[in-house]
């Protein structure tokens, strides 16, 4: 079964430059990965800061292999969650 | 720019057959509308009860046509959120 994670971040909008760089980086790197079937960064509407990340695996193992990834530890662990105020991830299947 | 809707539902765990069932139907009509884009339903991980919804429509037109649709507010409005206890709503832009 294919495997989600929703992510909804937030940080302060003087970093929403380096953020929304760093997501879009990672888009790029993750797509290329065999087991991922989606990725896709948003803005929210009407919420200074507020992006959201759809992500789609193949199975939970394709994302546990996204997890180890260099681009992840470098964009996503080391760019991206130090900037953050707020982050809130969902697991899911998908139906 | 693509416009896309999160939205986090959580409903008794004696109401997940039909909100599932529900779900599935909408997903069915919504991908056949000319705006859409992406229409994905996910049961979360260890949390019985839990949904979530990923959809894209080519732009915020698309999804408000999606709201006058039959089957928006026979499956949506009059199946699935009476059964809600929880109901969370992202509204964003495709990066």
């Amino acid at each position: 079964m294919a495997y989600a994670v929703v992510a909804h971040y937030r940080c302060e909008p003087a970093d929403e430059d380096t953020v929304r760089a760093a997501l879009l980086k990672v888009r790029e790197h993750t797509r290329a990965e065999p087991a991922n079937l989606a990725y896709e960064v948003h803005a929210e509407v009407d919420r200074p800061g507020g992006f959201v990340l759809y992500e789609q695996y193949a199975d939970r193992a394709g994302f546990d292999a996204h997890k180890v990834a260099d681009h992840f530890t470098e964009l996503i662990v080391e760019t991206v969650w130090p900037l953050l105020t707020e982050r809130t991830v969902t697991f899911a299947e998908v139906l």
